[in-house]
Protein backbone atom coordinates (compact mmCIF):
# COMPACT_ATOMS: atom_id res chain seq x y z
CA UNK A 1 0.00 0.00 0.00
CA UNK A 2 1.29 3.43 -0.67
CA UNK A 3 0.64 6.35 1.73
CA UNK A 4 1.57 9.98 1.51
CA UNK A 5 2.32 12.16 4.14
CA UNK A 6 2.16 15.55 4.40
CA UNK A 7 4.28 17.53 6.68
CA UNK A 8 3.96 21.43 6.67
CA UNK A 9 4.80 23.92 9.53
CA UNK A 10 2.51 24.91 11.86
CA UNK A 11 0.81 28.40 11.72
CA UNK A 12 2.43 31.01 13.56
CA UNK A 13 5.91 29.31 12.48
CA UNK A 14 8.08 31.30 10.61
CA UNK A 15 8.89 29.80 7.07
CA UNK A 16 11.85 31.27 5.65
CA UNK A 17 12.31 29.22 2.61
CA UNK A 18 8.15 30.21 1.65
CA UNK A 19 9.15 33.42 2.44
CA UNK A 20 12.17 33.46 0.05
CA UNK A 21 9.96 31.50 -2.94
CA UNK A 22 7.22 34.44 -2.29
CA UNK A 23 10.19 36.86 -2.96
CA UNK A 24 11.84 34.92 -5.94
CA UNK A 25 8.27 35.10 -7.60
CA UNK A 26 7.76 38.62 -7.28
CA UNK A 27 11.04 39.16 -8.73
CA UNK A 28 10.19 37.26 -11.42
CA UNK A 29 7.09 39.20 -12.12
CA UNK A 30 4.19 37.62 -10.95
CA UNK A 31 1.54 39.29 -8.92
CA UNK A 32 -0.72 38.81 -6.38
CA UNK A 33 1.10 36.15 -4.51
CA UNK A 34 0.22 37.06 -1.07
CA UNK A 35 1.62 33.85 1.16
CA UNK A 36 3.89 30.57 0.58
CA UNK A 37 4.48 28.18 2.69
CA UNK A 38 6.94 25.16 1.87
CA UNK A 39 6.25 21.82 3.69
CA UNK A 40 7.68 18.39 2.91
CA UNK A 41 5.48 15.15 1.62
CA UNK A 42 6.93 11.62 1.76
CA UNK A 43 5.38 8.67 -0.15
CA UNK A 44 5.74 5.32 1.67
CA UNK A 45 5.39 1.79 0.12
CA UNK A 46 4.39 0.03 3.17
CA UNK A 47 3.28 -3.50 3.74
CA UNK A 48 -0.03 -4.31 2.70
CA UNK A 49 -2.96 -3.62 5.70
CA UNK A 50 -0.32 -1.51 7.58
CA UNK A 51 -2.56 0.10 10.62
CA UNK A 52 -3.18 3.47 10.63
CA UNK A 53 -1.33 3.73 13.94
CA UNK A 54 1.72 2.34 12.83
CA UNK A 55 1.82 5.02 10.55
CA UNK A 56 1.49 7.79 12.90
CA UNK A 57 4.08 6.18 15.09
CA UNK A 58 6.22 6.64 11.89
CA UNK A 59 5.16 10.27 11.39
CA UNK A 60 5.49 11.35 15.66
CA UNK A 61 8.83 9.63 16.00
CA UNK A 62 10.61 10.40 13.00
CA UNK A 63 8.84 12.33 9.63
CA UNK A 64 7.84 15.17 11.91
CA UNK A 65 8.65 17.28 14.59
CA UNK A 66 5.57 17.72 16.03
CA UNK A 67 6.82 20.82 17.97
CA UNK A 68 6.61 22.72 14.60
CA UNK A 69 5.18 20.79 12.63
CA UNK A 70 1.69 19.42 11.75
CA UNK A 71 0.96 16.32 9.67
CA UNK A 72 -1.54 14.15 8.08
CA UNK A 73 -1.87 11.57 6.07
CA UNK A 74 -3.70 9.58 3.33
CA UNK A 75 -3.60 5.98 1.57
CA UNK A 76 -3.18 6.42 -2.17
CA UNK B 1 -7.19 30.97 -3.73
CA UNK B 2 -5.27 29.05 -2.32
CA UNK B 3 -3.18 26.42 -4.65
CA UNK B 4 -0.93 23.05 -3.48
CA UNK B 5 1.52 22.29 -5.63
CA UNK B 6 3.06 19.00 -5.09
CA UNK B 7 7.01 18.81 -6.87
CA UNK B 8 8.47 14.84 -6.62
CA UNK B 9 11.35 13.63 -8.19
CA UNK B 10 10.81 11.58 -11.44
CA UNK B 11 10.99 8.29 -11.22
CA UNK B 12 14.66 6.95 -11.81
CA UNK B 13 15.90 10.02 -10.09
CA UNK B 14 18.54 8.83 -7.28
CA UNK B 15 16.83 10.11 -3.98
CA UNK B 16 19.38 10.14 -1.11
CA UNK B 17 16.77 12.17 1.28
CA UNK B 18 13.83 9.56 0.83
CA UNK B 19 16.47 6.63 1.32
CA UNK B 20 17.62 8.27 4.46
CA UNK B 21 14.33 8.42 5.85
CA UNK B 22 13.73 4.25 4.71
CA UNK B 23 16.75 3.42 6.40
CA UNK B 24 15.55 5.20 9.56
CA UNK B 25 12.04 3.61 9.63
CA UNK B 26 14.07 0.17 9.65
CA UNK B 27 16.33 1.48 12.37
CA UNK B 28 13.75 2.31 14.69
CA UNK B 29 12.19 -1.24 14.04
CA UNK B 30 9.49 -0.54 11.58
CA UNK B 31 8.80 -2.93 9.34
CA UNK B 32 7.68 -3.59 5.46
CA UNK B 33 8.54 -0.22 4.38
CA UNK B 34 9.94 -0.92 0.66
CA UNK B 35 10.27 2.49 -0.56
CA UNK B 36 10.12 6.04 0.29
CA UNK B 37 10.22 9.53 -1.91
CA UNK B 38 10.58 12.52 -0.50
CA UNK B 39 8.88 15.87 -1.99
CA UNK B 40 8.19 19.06 -1.50
CA UNK B 41 4.68 20.61 -0.74
CA UNK B 42 4.02 24.50 -1.46
CA UNK B 43 1.06 25.77 -0.42
CA UNK B 44 0.60 29.21 -2.36
CA UNK B 45 -1.94 32.12 -1.60
CA UNK B 46 -2.56 33.61 -4.83
CA UNK B 47 -5.40 36.39 -6.17
CA UNK B 48 -8.79 34.67 -7.19
CA UNK B 49 -9.00 33.89 -10.60
CA UNK B 50 -5.28 33.19 -11.25
CA UNK B 51 -5.33 30.91 -14.81
CA UNK B 52 -3.32 27.84 -14.38
CA UNK B 53 -0.97 28.78 -17.22
CA UNK B 54 -0.09 31.39 -14.61
CA UNK B 55 0.60 28.66 -11.98
CA UNK B 56 2.10 26.74 -14.99
CA UNK B 57 4.51 29.28 -15.55
CA UNK B 58 5.54 29.74 -12.11
CA UNK B 59 5.91 25.67 -11.64
CA UNK B 60 7.93 25.79 -14.42
CA UNK B 61 10.16 29.02 -13.97
CA UNK B 62 10.60 28.45 -10.16
CA UNK B 63 9.31 25.70 -8.40
CA UNK B 64 10.35 22.77 -9.98
CA UNK B 65 13.47 21.83 -11.58
CA UNK B 66 11.87 19.94 -14.75
CA UNK B 67 14.36 18.07 -15.83
CA UNK B 68 14.63 15.89 -12.77
CA UNK B 69 11.20 16.70 -10.61
CA UNK B 70 8.09 16.66 -11.96
CA UNK B 71 4.50 18.67 -10.49
CA UNK B 72 0.77 18.93 -9.84
CA UNK B 73 -0.71 21.06 -8.79
CA UNK B 74 -4.61 21.73 -7.59
CA UNK B 75 -6.45 24.61 -6.10
CA UNK B 76 -7.95 23.62 -2.36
Amino acid sequence: MKVRVHVMLKAGVLDPQGEAVRHALGALGFEGVSGVRQGKVIELDLADGTPDSTITEMCEKLLANTVIESYRFETV
